[in-house]
């Protein structure tokens, strides 16, 4: 390695949140993924005080903590439970893998009809693509770009062209490295944002009528990617909790040889499904065995709930065929447009194609982060961000369980701020987006995560903007309005 | 229109130039064009004081400037003499308008390979395609840049996604119709500077396998684009002053029914060439007799030494086929990669393209633009960069006719920071590129600016760092080594 970073090791930045809160997330992680089941009591203060090594005022004060957020109540003499709320839904249950025929995408036009119209609207915004901006540091973010603009090296505008600012990339080699993934600096390319990173990828390694795999539901970025290069995409239907089927890709491989394969591996955009460790493991063993480049899109990474981090597939490439996208858009710094690719062995490639597509990216917004970063608090910053978004993910669950019918399935990702939800009873997610989008409210259909226009029965909503009274009576709507053209379709 | 805008007249911010500065730059731009020839004698202070109603200190005060400068020099009882310098080189020949067949494009290696060794080396940077940072007011635009990211609206981080921030499209808008051109904020599409912009355009307009008509020599990265997209290149040989030929374009359309035409038609890169009005006029009429589309790249517009800006082909559109690209990278805030499209009837699909593939353009940069150009301030910023440019052209255009050979031919463009230069005897500018390099001086041989590495007796200096005494070594080290090729060369 040319520049050799020093590593940080992730433990010793984990100080900065206080102890209590680290408890609350840990119980409230253990309240959301079942652990600890609704109306289950929690051990007692003196027990949990003692077997963590804490003091009692510490317990206390997480439990308070988690009872302010509604997630245990107290009962009298008798300690704190798992507040019961309203029935469970039930999760989705496993999905065929289903391998189709290699075929153009002609997604954009519903893609952008309801992506305008999203945009367009004030109310409540379920169907959006982004968490809200107030949960990011972007006082700290503005502090940090004001001083690094005011003592901006002129020369760096000229220099900070593809690959980007080597101190930034620098910071992003370290954070890589200490989640144990060896990515050198000079193979890091800043972009605008992973948008551009993964459709400079998808240049790299194809060209117009190649086919490349994806998944089904996909990222409409994805499928306007696919179109937008001339490409035939291959889809493989993801399990909804565990992300797409191995065998059917190795199937997929043999019959259409594709040229590369784009997937979110990681809390999945729209169903959330986080693919196990080892099945990420095999996936990159099956594409080296055949050779075939992995455009792994990894922007909600760092939105765990869990106690670790899942690591993406780059983690056990040793071929240099995974392509690793990300940006701080989802995690940090919306609207500075900083993203980065860790190309492996197509690294130069991209550099050279970012290079002519779009010369550099601003490199204010780049300094501004290479500050923030090397100043620290971003792992204090993520801690928080997951924990506020783990509960509001509770706090929707229990939303939809109380005005969805029963039959409704749901996703339980494991982090992110999404939640796939299929219909019951034949509701036409297109006719539940149109009503609710005159009802001030937006939706993401199932429709728009297909090149087919199929999942015509399943809806994301984003949980990322919080819960109010507002919401409630948002999803009390959506509720009611599935209800009825439930019972609609059944009389018919 | 939807965003009315408040027209404010050009004229009246001229006031902010103090008046001396405002009448030594055109006598120094009346010196350069030759209305004032070297060794002429200027008209008393007496005379210009009362022919323009200006104090004799006034006059005075700008002759001192001049004189300081080195543009005149005074003599005892006689008066004020433009400086005689040394002796002039001929401008270009009249070159023939060759229109080639339709062809592919490769030439992105020996760029690449030549942009990586410019930007590795320090030394003179004649080769470089940008100004000296040093140019632009980057304080000013540091300040505007922490106030606004400080005050920044959090939304705005999702809203002011694809087509951009509206106060800055307004911003422009108005910058049009100052000129006299009337394009509406919503039809401008902010992008990730002029490069992006022209990437867009092309997406926008063409498919793999089209044809596109091209001027020779063409700035690299258009041939990159050219390339990039798997386009055919029908190339017209441009007039070093004037621009393309148009009966050779017209011809081209005819035979190969291109699908668009990219042209820089005001101070091209690399010629410096100027189309003249009435030529950009009858290339919009032609264009939209046959309903081809114009990618026009004006990224030098607002540097012209004339004492009016010559309004771009965008100006004669009325069919909406032209696709006005510029950007704030040459003429203010160089590294904060904030272009923009007028995109004309194709707005919309521009629009979308960028949506689809970086999303936006970084917000805090854009803030900090439409905050910079609300202040006021960019045309007396402009002024100054112009007429500091213009003083760095003379210098380098006597330091090339003193250290070159007589036979050397060049360009005196009106506007921008290049000269082309044509080596006589032969010289190949490779071979003095690579040269040039192991001795610390870069210089942009002619073969990059060529599908098919043509121009191999043509070099493009960029005057756009100033005049030093390494600046002065660099052009004798340059001239000398070209003296000698070209009696090595008559020996042969």
């Amino acid at each position: 390695m040319h520049n050799p970073v020093v590593w940080t090791p992730y433990a010793s930045k984990a100080k900065h949140m206080k102890r209590y809160e680290k408890l609350a997330a840990e119980i409230a992680e253990a309240i959301r993924s079942g652990v600890l089941a609704k109306g289950e009591k929690l051990p007692s203060v003196r027990h949990t005080g003692a077997a963590r090594a804490l003091s009692a005022s510490t317990v206390f004060q997480a439990y308070y903590l988690l009872e302010a957020q509604g997630l245990i109540v107290a009962r009298e003499r008798s300690g704190y439970y798992v507040n019961a709320g309203s029935s469970q839904l039930q999760p989705h249950g496993v999905q065929e893998s289903v391998r189709k025929e290699a075929s153009t995408v002609d997604v954009s036009e519903l893609v952008f009809e309801i992506l305008e119209a999203t945009r367009a609207r004030e109310g409540v915004a379920l169907g959006s693509a982004f968490p809200s901006p107030l949960l990011f540091p972007l006082d700290k973010l503005a502090a940090c770009m004001s001083s690094s603009v005011k003592a901006m090296d002129p020369w760096l505008t000229v220099k900070d062209l593809s690959p980007g600012d080597l101190e930034l990339r620098r910071q992003i080699a370290q954070r890589y490295l200490s989640d144990g993934l060896v990515v050198a600096a000079e193979d890091i390319v800043i972009t605008n944002g992973a948008l551009e990173a993964l459709n400079l990828c998808l240049s790299a390694v194809t060209r117009p009528g190649d086919t490349v795999l994806i998944e089904a539901p996909a990222f409409y970025a994805c499928l306007q990617a696919v179109e937008q290069h001339g490409l035939k995409a291959v889809e493989i239907t993801g399990h909804p909790q565990q992300g797409v089927d191995l065998e059917a890709m190795r199937q997929a491989i043999l019959q259409h040889r594709p040229k590369a394969c784009w997937l979110m591996t990681s809390f999945q955009n729209p169903t959330g499904s986080l693919m196990p460790q080892k099945h990420k493991r095999a996936l990159v063993d099956l594409l080296t065995e055949h050779q075939i480049p992995l455009i792994e899109d990894d922007v909600y990474g760092e939105l765990y709930f869990g106690t670790h981090k899942p690591l993406p597939a780059k983690a056990y490439d040793h071929a240099g065929l995974v392509m690793h996208c990300s940006s701080f858009s989802k995690c940090l710094a919306p609207g500075y447009r900083v993203g980065w690719v860790a190309a492996g062995r197509y690294a130069r490639q991209v550099e050279r194609l970012k290079l002519t597509s779009s010369l550099a990216t601003s490199v204010p917004a780049q300094q501004a982060l290479a500050r923030y970063l090397t100043k620290g608090g971003y792992d204090r910053h993520l801690r928080q961000l997951r924990h506020q978004l783990l509960l509001q993910q509770i706090r929707f669950m229990e939303g939809i369980a109380s005005y969805f019918p029963a039959e409704t399935r749901i996703s339980k990702p494991d982090g992110g701020y999404f939640l796939w939800l299929k219909l019951p009873g034949k509701v036409d997610a297109l006719e539940l987006y149109r009503h609710a989008l005159a009802n001030q409210i937006s939706i993401a259909p199932g429709p728009m995560f297909s090149a087919h226009h199929e999942f015509r029965d399943y809806i994301r909503l984003n949980y990322g903007h919080g819960w109010n009274a507002e919401t409630a009576r948002a999803l009390q709507w959506l509720g009611a309005f599935v209800r009825d053209a439930q019972k609609k379709n059944s009389n018919e």
